[in-house]
């Protein structure tokens, strides 16, 4: 979930320079529309990782646009008048009215997300507080209100690297106190929850942004963007916005980098280390899959990837050295009569393996946010929601004992291109190759911000996304099998 | 929750036969077009008391409609196949193709009450079954399918002499297994954790009915109905159904009886015990209020009631024996251009007492499924919204230690005239009558519904209403302040 947000996102000065004014001039603006219709309050919620920019953005944003229109409401230790109420109380008397904003700077899930890292609640209740929380954001979505979840990243060195730099900085030194420090041992944990908290409090009219931080100026021009974006198509709406679902801008967008691209496509695997890297990964998979704990779970792995990444042959590896009574490989299409009939998921949910068994989806149920939303095959609002109703299947299946582990296989432009004029020459391959190739060829970039959007939100710890250099076919087939045994080796080693 | 569907609902044979020929017309009609459009399922769901007629239920809808149409699933123990995947595979792999109707009799309420009964699941995993309840419920709704969630109620006294009955009935007596008689034993907690778990996933787009199930005829008739109204209301919308609110049929007009008509309003008291109880109860509730338990609570009382029903000299004779500073009274009027631009809550959690206070809403945040529904000041799903958003902030406030307790002062059409003429001719009360009033008046048949479907959506174990009988004033007041003040003992004594 946190993936895009460590691969060192960058905007050079001169590019900030010359976009600032006019997302400034844009953001006034919308405010001053926002305050003129005053059908709905903004809400702006700031998360995240210590020194990632929360303090700076709430700076930035009273810079940019009108302070008088905009209330920053921070939430420390509750107050005596607080703590004789329902917990909820503080949260509800600051509420910004509509036509203003509320920058909301430590809220509801600080408390949540600093009360599980430091064991004061337990899972459970870090559950109910969420459920409390996502019934709070639809009621206050219900009644119009436009709420953007910003959650700042860092990885962990960037943060240390960070706190350091502010710790030498006379200016800013008074900020580290000790509990900032505490955090930075406690990052992993707070990673974790945060993850959870994320996956389940995202919602497509109240989705989680996560920005990496380190970087001032990527990070102000995202925010700026992201804000500005969404609060226009909100002004744009003949009604007041009533849980409308967000526009889902893409951040990789704006210094066109996504994760994908931050791979190291050269990696590779000479003929030798190829053959005797397979032959032990492919023996490994066999034994593992006869070993008795298999019998408490039952193992699935997700292929996707671009077009002529090499999906097939990585699967025909995978099967290599196991009996075909072992695995079931389901070829996605396009869905039959009776699945149309159902809902979107029902297709994927009748081939769920049973307990001991191995099942390869060849394309998946991610094609509604990749294939589906580039080509518009469905609504903008069906694809949105798709994010958070997989994110729950695939916890489902988790809980059950299911190993699984998703592949996104990717190549670059050009390789595609190599392989693409290849099987056009290749007899036995030019079925491979159709006119939709072609098409989707053309939309490459947008398949890129598909990709990374699909990775930030549904890359969760209980089911990570693997992402695959396939521009070598043999280091990518190796590490395919590398990663099926790895996450099958590790579930044998947890406790149920 | 269930109070309205414990009166004795009647529907006498005559009535019933003539209402039966055109019902089954227009529901197998609406049977054909729900295949004709093929546009979205109808999923039934089944649930609630032993021996309330679920089973007779389905039987009904397959001879009524045609059954050809129709999938009766039903789940008890899980299978092997179903053991060895995730839970709700096994409602997956039943859920109705579009245009079909699925009937789940037994399904995964069944499952998580049967659970939380028999001691199988705590109370965190019941919450966390019914988060994943309402989200799977979610995406079906999102994918246009059209749910209806009954609950079949009887009394514990009602359910004994069914048990009965059809224990000596040889033709039904093999079904009352120990299982049943056992669950007669555990009635309370049944109806107990079936009052948690329907507050939590009553839905506008998936809403619970509460049907008494006592009488067949009653329970025929309005369980065919509400299908009926809500099928042919989706079936006229120009899209397939999104999570669209349901239409909230009113099932106490089907035997024009509501749970304020089964008020026994002849209840009154002689002077002399009014001024009596009145004393003692003034000097109890004094006494309470000063106890040092209440430190750990606050006291919130809601009036509501009919025109002309007392409440303000209800009010009064509640701080009779109070000091000033000890409590204050909010009385609700229209909302204030500052409440305007807030979520329609915001105007009560302001006034939401610290511990230790006690505050008394003259007319309270019901406004919204009270005047506002039935004046059309806000839009039907607002007003169908709100019962849960009410349910969500009743339970924050009684989590927080809040004793709530909540009046409808109910007084019938023809003392109200009286009140309503006095009131005309005493010059000081004058001011108290106005055209609204006699307005009102003239929809008592619509207050009427409106009252049942509060306190049905409402009334919860941890907010109940009382309904006070208020034709004679004293005994409306003594009532009054006995059941706060009970309600405050009952407080002091649980442990927190």
């Amino acid at each position: 979930m946190f993936e895009s947000a460590e691969i060192g996102h960058q905007i050079d000065k001169e590019t900030y320079d010359a976009a600032v004014p006019e997302l400034r001039q844009a953001l006034l603006e919308a405010q001053l529309e926002l305050r003129e219709q005053a059908r709905f309050p903004l809400i702006v919620l700031l998360n995240g990782i210590e020194g990632a920019g929360k303090g700076e953005t709430v700076k930035l944003l009273n810079e940019w646009m009108d302070p008088r229109l905009i209330q920053v409401e921070t939430f420390d230790q509750q107050t005596d008048e607080e703590l004789a109420r329902p917990p909820f109380w503080r949260y509800w008397r600051r509420l910004p009215p509509k036509g203003r904003t509320g920058v909301f700077f430590g809220n509801w899930y600080s408390q949540m997300l600093q009360g599980r890292v430091h064991g004061r609640i337990d899972d459970a209740q870090l559950d109910q507080s969420i459920s409390t929380t996502v019934r709070f954001e639809r009621m206050l979505c219900d009644e119009g209100a436009l709420i953007f979840k910003f959650w700042l990243h860092l990885s962990k060195k960037q943060m240390k690297a960070r706190l350091k730099t502010l710790q030498d900085d006379p200016l800013h030194s008074w900020r580290i106190s000790p509990l900032d420090w505490q955090q930075s041992k406690t990052y992993d944990d707070f990673v974790r929850y945060g993850e959870r908290v994320l996956r389940r409090t995202s919602r497509d009219y109240a989705p989680w942004y996560v920005v990496e931080g380190s970087d001032e100026r990527y990070r102000s021009l995202t925010v700026g963007r992201i804000l500005l974006e969404g609060l226009q198509a909100a002004l744009r709406l003949e009604e007041r916005p009533r849980r409308q679902p967000h526009a889902a801008p893409v951040a990789a967008s704006i210094d066109n980098r996504g994760l994908v691209d931050s791979l190291d496509m050269t990696q590779s695997l000479d003929k030798d280390s190829y053959q005797q890297q397979l032959v032990a990964e492919q023996a490994r998979l066999a034994q593992l899959l006869r070993d008795k704990r298999m019998r408490r779970h039952a193992l699935v792995a997700v292929f996707e990837g671009n077009d002529a990444a090499g999906k097939g042959g990585a699967i025909r590896r995978v099967t290599g050295a196991l009996d075909p009574r072992q695995y079931h490989i389901v070829p996605v299409a396009a869905p039959t009569e009776e699945e149309q009939a159902q809902p979107y998921l029902w297709r994927f949910w009748r081939h769920i393996p049973a307990r001991g068994r191995f099942t390869m989806f060849d394309r998946s149920w991610y094609g509604r946010v990749l294939v589906e939303r580039v080509e518009g095959y469905c609504s903008q609002a069906d694809w949105l929601r798709a994010y958070s109703e997989i994110n729950d299947f695939e916890e489902q299946l988790t809980d059950a004992g299911v190993v699984l582990v998703k592949f996104w296989m990717a190549i670059d432009q050009q390789t595609q291109l190599e392989r693409f004029k290849e099987r056009e020459q290749t007899a036995f391959k030019r079925f491979k190759i159709t006119e939709d190739d072609w098409r989707n060829r053309d939309k490459w970039t947008q398949y890129v911000d598909a990709v990374n959007d699909m990775v930030d939100r549904t890359s969760t710890e209980i089911a990570p996304w693997t992402l695959i250099e396939a521009n070598d076919k043999r280091f990518a087939r190796v590490k395919v099998l590398r990663t099926i045994n790895e996450a099958l080796e590790a579930a044998f080693a947890r406790k149920r």
